[in-house]
């Protein structure tokens, strides 16, 4: 739509700027200040969903006594701009804030500004009202100011209607024989403000001196069950094709693979990270490339192009996506490393360095050097090869580490992706400082891993969610909650056994919206390579298991995803809010979204049953008395506004997720 | 001083740009992120005085795991920079925040920045030195990089002993006769890198985008002792300038004299604000100009500009300085009104419009129009009043409601005046929305009125200091607590009698670095016009007082200004901790500055006796025991670390201000 100004002011220049005398239209005497949702003051796009309302909320401010008026304006991705009114949401003599919305309805860049001006008629009407009021007479001389500006909303209109009835009124004004008294109500009518209201003029516009942006996608950035298998213990791409009927049945959105591409002989790791592989091991998929082909090929054994076009178009018509990694490091075989050497550091002495992070070392891997001269055609092959799989169908990455790589290189990475297909999605595998992950969030990656695998008790719990939900991060970096991963078996499923799987499954599937477990999870593997360490024995990184969908969690993960499926309310993160409950053995939460509210409980304790009051409190907005539909075993209570007891037992109920019936 | 560095990387630009493929240098690996103190992002200057120390910290990182190293540049208003090292405050595995600091020495605009870059050679040693203590052999792919850094850092050395020991080490490492071992404690030795730190190579450097600002001005913009007179009252300007010895005597720094300029005849109000002036009313100040003048001439019974002039130069001699009224309207006898009746807000029928707030109406006062054709014009005018003032003599404008006129004005206006005397004060006299006079203190005025005199209690108190010293506030928005003013009579003085007066003395002078009494004020005038009105009865405003020094606050006054000027920690806003009294009638607080600790403690209840226990926390840093010295009284008590019992009586002892003897 079209903006009508009568004029429009260039915002505030930075404050070194203004002691020359200004030239051209006087500054804008209005301050929009402190808009929300920004990140980092617009540095950055917030993050949203197709379908999400942008809640907005600025300060807007000027000189003097005049009355505001303000908008919040958005431009979609395709151009197509429109506008909703701003309120005053503190509306007492100190408040400056204002709020307003927007819906975001089709992925890519938005941008969105506020607008703000003086409404001279309101000004004019509001203080004509209160000397009125005040028995004030002889308001001639206000009453010839009022003509003016209903003149010049006249001509403004272009809504034929609101014309003739400001013309009308103008006529009043101007005529001699209406006693004042009725000039008085003609101009404080809500007609004629609503006339003038349908059309106003902007008079001393001003907008923030950048536009914010929001970078919108498609639902699964936020919300999806994720499952990893490593193709090669199901057959290759071809086995993985016949589990995606029952993969998608159990209500699975994404299957990630680990690297697809030729393992590398040279220095192969044997198995339990053994340094000397023995014949037959089949080496680490991160061991990138051998003679074959690098990052642009497809390991022999798990199949061909042709396969892997098979498997996501199956994968798509059962509704569901693959997965890639995106790992950059080479392995010694690699045809980088004759093709491209000046890509990778050499030493002096012409030998190339190995990655390590002393004392570890990692000696069938080398990592690119971002710092080549050649940097250029690094990122432009690297680019290409996402582009390649994105062309095979692939609409996932799962990045490895991608804070030991240049930010600006996935900055412009995602970016260039996005422009080829704005859906596909990127997931940042880096478990770092704080501050690092929420960079990544910042410059594009769509979401990302998180410390809940090392969250475990219920103020651990508690605590890094409200972080993630509360603390602002919850604009740009969406979690992704992995129960497991092949490098991460928690000592908490080690020792709790298969109650400790339920609860961390439960906890994982309800807190994110995002979740996911590699397999071997649903068999309630436990067993470290040695006591103290993270890491599976005979772990799957470096041999080939024979894999079958048919462990005993699967069912209790079948009616998760289905319960989230069913319930928007799981398919949030910020609309979380924890319940007391009386013994640090049991965690509580409500999620509420819409009409749709759904209480988890959780028995952390894996050993011993657990009881406690969970209490509901009004702010949930529940009845005062409800029925507490328990949606894993079918079973309802009759739960109130206050305590409810629950007793939950390892091995026989370890959870509730419980729908809130009105 | 000239910063070295091997080449310049711009920093990040904004997440918009990447998208194209990256054209010259690969853009900095290394954020720099969260400067503090930074107002609204470096949008607005911080403001700090002469000698003040400027505490910086901020958020560095890169990927990887390279270890950086970073500074903080300063810029004085004379082009000279310096800089000083940063070092990470959180040194744990999360850390990314480093701190430093620097002294600003002269008034006037300083720009300061963050800089960082890579220590490749503190990267290499830090993994040869992991490598050497795990027992790792053959390093001598290591020892061949750690040549190529030294070679750099040798040419690179602008000091020639560093120089030569780096050169020494140099050979060692490529000489096959030395073992590898003693090599190794070569490489890591300290006096290698001390001597390779004394002129490091700054490896990818990059900067903040934008410098942030600091407006550093003298002393008083933050310190001063202010007493507000009506020099009608005191025999004009040579009268005034008869009590400056005693002014000075008592301790103050500045004497703000209400506007000086010629009155209207027209419309001019009577005594006690009456509609119509009886004959010989003098008027009300504020009401600017007649047919001898206006915002540039004085009144003809307060004397002549070479009386100014003396009065200011006097002054001077006595340590004080004179502060003027800024006041803009005019009274219906201004010669601009008809000089330039453009600048005026004229209605279609003709009429001028006076100043009102429907219901409340200025009848003796017209704003001018800032939305004039010619409002350049307008604002070349006001400067160059403000201009002809300062030529006067004069330092100091108390900005009569800055808070009606456009920000953009005052922001241009200190500007302008700063260009040509920096040493120019600007005190707001706005009493408005929170944010409002928050943007005047980021646009440019020194200090401000506050809320001070309508905050009683001492949870009012707490509460309103806490967010003066401690919310952000504190970087750009100096306050200046005034006791009363002729507009402002709160009813705890009204009724208090004498004892309010001493509480809220010590208080204001205390509380705040600056501080203002308005003259009747040690003689405790207390009637107000009319119960529940805040206006003095036969208000100085509108009448001709005798006002002579003698009223029976004096004393204390000074004592009270001589104890500000002695103690340090009474001249800073946020050295403030507010203590436990266990009693509300009490209010208690320690302000500590160097080795100066300060511990007030003021009954707040003007009738009755108000007894307590001051909690003295260890985080004080005072002794377990110490000798508490009453500034006030001269007595000295045995105070310590805990609880220490007080009492206070309304016309016995109204306070205590403590000083901590070790």
């Amino acid at each position: 739509m079209t903006i009508p100004t009568d004029e429009t002011h260039s915002p505030p220049e930075p404050a070194t700027t203004h002691a020359q005398r200004p030239t051209g239209v006087q500054p804008s005497r209005i301050v929009i200040q402190y808009p929300e949702p920004a990140v980092d003051g617009g540095a950055y796009p917030i993050k949203r969903c197709v379908g999400d309302t942008v809640r907005v909320s600025v300060d807007v401010f000027r000189d003097g006594h005049e009355l505001l008026r303000a908008v919040v304006r958005h431009t979609d991705p395709d151009g197509n701009t429109g506008e909703s009114e701003l309120e005053r949401i503190d509306a007492d003599l100190a408040g400056v804030r204002w709020a307003g919305r927007f819906t975001v309805d089709r992925p890519g860049v938005w941008r969105y500004t506020i607008e703000a001006w003086t409404d001279q008629f309101a000004t004019w009407r509001d203080e004509l009202a209160r000397k009125v009021a005040g028995g004030q007479d002889d308001l001639s001389g206000e009453l010839s100011e009022g003509v003016v500006l209903l003149r010049a909303a006249a001509e403004h209109s272009a809504d034929p209607g609101a014309r003739a009835l400001i013309e009308h009124a103008l006529a009043e004004l101007q005529d001699p024989g209406v006693p004042e008294t009725a000039k008085h109500d003609t101009a404080l009518g809500d007609e004629l403000s609503a006339a003038i209201e349908r059309d106003p003029i902007r008079h001393g516009a001003t907008a923030l001196k950048e536009a914010l942006t929001a970078q919108v996608d498609r639902l699964r950035a936020r919300f999806g069950s994720w499952y990893e298998l490593f193709p090669r213990s199901w057959g290759g791409l071809s086995g993985v094709q016949r589990q995606l009927p029952v993969l998608a049945e159990l209500g699975f959105d994404v299957i990630y693979l680990p690297p697809i591409h030729p393992i590398g002989e040279t220095n192969r790791k044997g198995r339990d990270n053994a340094l000397t592989a023995a014949p037959g091991d089949p080496g680490s998929p991160w061991a990138i490339g051998d003679a074959t082909g690098g990052h642009d090929a497809i390991h022999a054994d798990l199949g061909t192009e042709a396969d892997l076009r098979s498997l996501t178009a199956t994968a798509a018509r059962h509704g569901l996506e693959i997965a890639l990694d995106f790992a950059i490091q080479c392995s010694a075989d690699h045809p980088w490393l004759t093709e491209h050497p000046e890509w990778f550091h050499r030493r002096p002495d012409g030998t190339l360095k190995y990655a390590e992070n002393p004392p570890k070392r990692y000696q069938d891997i080398y990592n690119v050097n971002w710092e080549s001269p050649d940097w250029r055609a690094l990122w432009d092959a690297l680019l290409a090869g996402a582009l390649h799989w994105v062309d095979c169908g692939v609409t996932v990455f799962r990045v490895d580490n991608p804070h030991t790589k240049p930010f600006a290189f996935w900055e412009w990475l995602i970016k260039r992706v996005h422009e080829v297909d704005p859906d596909v999605l990127f997931l940042a595998e880096a478990f770092t400082k704080r501050s690092v992950m929420r960079h990544l969030g910042k410059i594009g990656f769509s979401q990302s891993y998180t410390y809940f695998t090392w969250k475990n008790s219920r103020w651990e719990l508690t605590e890094y969610v409200s972080e993630l939900a509360w603390s602002g991060e919850q604009e740009y970096f969406r979690p992704n909650f992995f129960a497991n991963t092949p490098d991460i078996l928690h000592e908490y499923l080690q020792h709790g056994g298969a109650p400790a799987f339920e609860a961390r499954l439960v906890l994982a599937a309800t807190l994110s919206p995002s979740y996911g477990i590699y397999s071997g999870y649903e068999h309630f593997e436990n067993v470290p390579v040695r006591a103290g360490s993270e890491e599976y024995l005979h772990s799957e990184k470096y041999e080939v298991k024979q894999r079958a969908l048919d462990g005993p969690l699967l069912p209790m993960i079948g009616a998760i995803n289905a319960i989230r499926r069913e319930h928007p309310a799981l398919q949030e993160l910020s609309n979380v809010t924890f319940l007391q409950t009386g013994n640090d053995g049991l965690i509580a939460y409500s999620k509420h979204t819409g009409a749709d509210t759904v209480i988890c409980v959780v028995c952390i304790d894996p050993y011993q049953p657990q009881e406690g009051s969970i209490i509901i409190p009004e702010s949930l907005g529940t009845p005062p008395s409800f029925t507490a539909h328990d949606l894993l075993s079918g079973e309802s209570y009759q739960w109130r506004i206050g305590p409810n007891f629950v007793r939950l037992a390892p091995r026989w109920r370890q959870a509730h997720i419980i729908e809130v019936q009105r």
